[in-house]
């Protein structure tokens, strides 16, 4: 193997692998990027043997000859920290038959010990499956607003990924831990067949590290199988084994109708739910919502004191006083996921969960559930 | 008390106290920030026995009358958290005689329970000593300078501070763990008396923090007496114990005569040790230098490969080739709290302390000590 090609472009392609080098693993073989070189593309690959990541760059081959070998592994750590620490340039990489990979460079001159590719994985091939297609920005979109709230409740392995359902055009994107619940919706112009698939939080976390460097627009393309799910690109490939089990029935839970709703500025709530949090976060993260006419009273109280703050709402259904306890961490992330100046608040009175969206987008929904809190409904605290 | 101030205000000198709050303590009384109303001044103080911090903010007292009590404490992390959450904007707090702390801006209304000032300990007095006024910046280049080179070995405590000395109008800063040693010098308008005093590491590093809070040009006033040390400004002041013990003489360790010196860009300088630490980092941080005419060649190492790298340097005295060991850390942290664009290296054959200078400044001497590499001196490598 010898080859030339630009630093930066290798080190963003090593950067993309690595999110597949396994961590904290007894076979060291795994801690290892490949390098193999195939005509002038140079395709680096990584496996922890839950999710594999490929990427591929062009090279300019120095010599016509083939030399050998064309394949090799490093430690991830070691290129990656090589890498990182050349200023942008064209170096140069040569693979001896003892595996020795020499980085040359501007007064750079790494010698560092290789390993045979013969004991890595193989990478696995992409098996037939349903087809989507969506632009990086799409892909990002349903990720952001639906991984946070993935459950990582390991006795309960089926609310451990993210459930990506297809229903005609549209293409929804669910995750659930119990105590919430965030859906993210898409219309395409594709007639899907039936997806219905548990992609695990790891692979769509590393999937999502790895969009924000890809650009914006270019397509993604998505691959469905009975065991398996790839993503891919022109350059880069991501395959995961999905999760077994069935996800439970998200849309029985979102409430039909909702006797109340409030419309409310995003950072406004934002910022009144993060100064409640100070003294919530001594008590359980209670923070106790008092909706009256056009105003929103949240309250904390714990041992070291008390917080109430107002805040100015638009009530655009139900009226009278209602009283509503949650877990503002929940809340606050839910809120965090949206992108609009005003979200609005439905709920009902009672354990009903409440329905947190967007001020006139309908394709993201974010359910939390209440929290009992008997002393409270009642009293004047 | 009852007064109304900005919080922003309030929220920087909060930031400036909290350095002295104490961390992991079972004295709980020490987690407080001590509030006390003083006409229209408030002066706020952390003290954690070894160092003590106070800082005073002009407010607004609203009654004329004076309102019972007059101090209170509060958890240091519930009042920094509250205030890091309020936008900029003038508060109003109010402290009743059960000690409950109430914060009222716009819309916010916290409500904390605070203790009796009665068990804080007193803040000290300062002493009567050796007065030194400095401009925050020229002080913050002397800890700056030196303070990274501090030991971190308790058997040694005359190690574990930054020793202040005073000759005629020269103040010196020094520290030293044994093994490299940084030498800071300002020359002044004051004719001192016999300056000579160590204070503790943790006294040096959060006067720092705090320098960084203060206006660059602000004059600093510290004052060494027999057991303390005290900074202070106008609206501020840091107490500390000094270290006894004596430092050892610096100056006998500085080589008075170098047989060889080269100049060589910094940052040139660094990004090599940066790249030749990939490879040193698994070997004790061991670099080896070659100087040879107008280059240096650095080299590392490791059972996970080789670096080298050849800078172009500028021999300024001395000739032929010379061969010496260092720990790149060791060098790196030295050459990084250089501002200037060139370095100047001197150093003498054998295990002579190599000396690293800003070039052309004589206010700085960093200097380390070589690795002894039986191997290397004789051997081809």
């Amino acid at each position: 193997m010898k080859f030339s090609c630009d630093s930066s472009l290798l080190f963003k392609s090593i950067n993309i692998v690595e999110k597949a080098i396994a961590q904290r693993t007894t076979i060291s073989v795994l801690e290892n990027i490949c390098f193999e070189l195939s005509d002038t593309k140079l395709i680096l690959r990584a496996n922890d043997l839950e999710i594999g990541i490929e990427h591929a760059i062009e090279v300019s081959v120095d010599d016509t000859e083939t030399v050998f070998p064309t394949s090799v592994l490093i430690k991830g750590k070691t290129i990656s920290g090589i890498l990182s620490k050349i200023s942008p340039q064209i170096i140069q990489i040569t693979v001896d038959e003892n595996n020795r990979f020499k980085i040359v460079g501007k007064g750079v001159n790494y010698d560092i010990m290789g390993m045979s590719s013969d004991d890595f994985p193989v990478f696995p091939e992409i098996e037939q499956g349903e087809h989507v297609q969506l632009s990086v920005e799409e892909m990002r979109a349903l990720t952001r607003a639906t991984l946070f709230s993935v459950s990582s409740d390991e006795t309960k392995p089926f609310l451990n990924g993210v459930f990506i359902k297809s229903d005609q055009q549209l293409l929804s994107f669910v995750a659930t831990d119990g105590f919430r619940l965030a859906l993210k919706q898409l219309s395409t112009q594709t007639q899907f067949e039936n997806i219905a698939v548990i992609v695990p939080f790891k692979a769509m976390n590393e999937l999502t590290k790895i969009l924000s460097l890809l650009d914006h627009d270019s397509p993604l393309n998505m691959v469905i199988s009975a065991q398996q799910v790839a993503f891919f690109s022109d350059h880069f490939r991501l395959v995961s084994r999905v999760i077994k089990g069935h996800f439970p029935d998200y849309k029985q839970v979102i409430p039909k109708l909702s006797s109340y709703q409030v419309k409310v500025s995003r950072k406004e709530f934002i910022d009144a739910c993060d100064r409640a949090m100070i003294i919530a976060s001594v008590s359980n993260f209670v923070v106790r919502l008092t909706f009256e006419d056009n105003t929103l009273l949240l309250r904390a109280n714990a041992s070291l004191g008390e917080f109430r703050e107002e805040l100015q709402v638009v009530r655009t259904k139900g009226e009278g006083t209602v009283k509503i306890s949650f877990n503002v961490k929940l809340i606050l992330e839910g809120v965090r996921a949206i992108d609009s100046e005003d979200i609005e608040l439905e709920f009902n009175e009672g354990l009903s969960p409440c329905i947190i969206r967007a001020s006139g987008q309908l394709d993201y929904v974010y359910l939390a559930m209440p929290i009992r809190t008997n002393d409270y409904q009642e009293d004047t605290f």
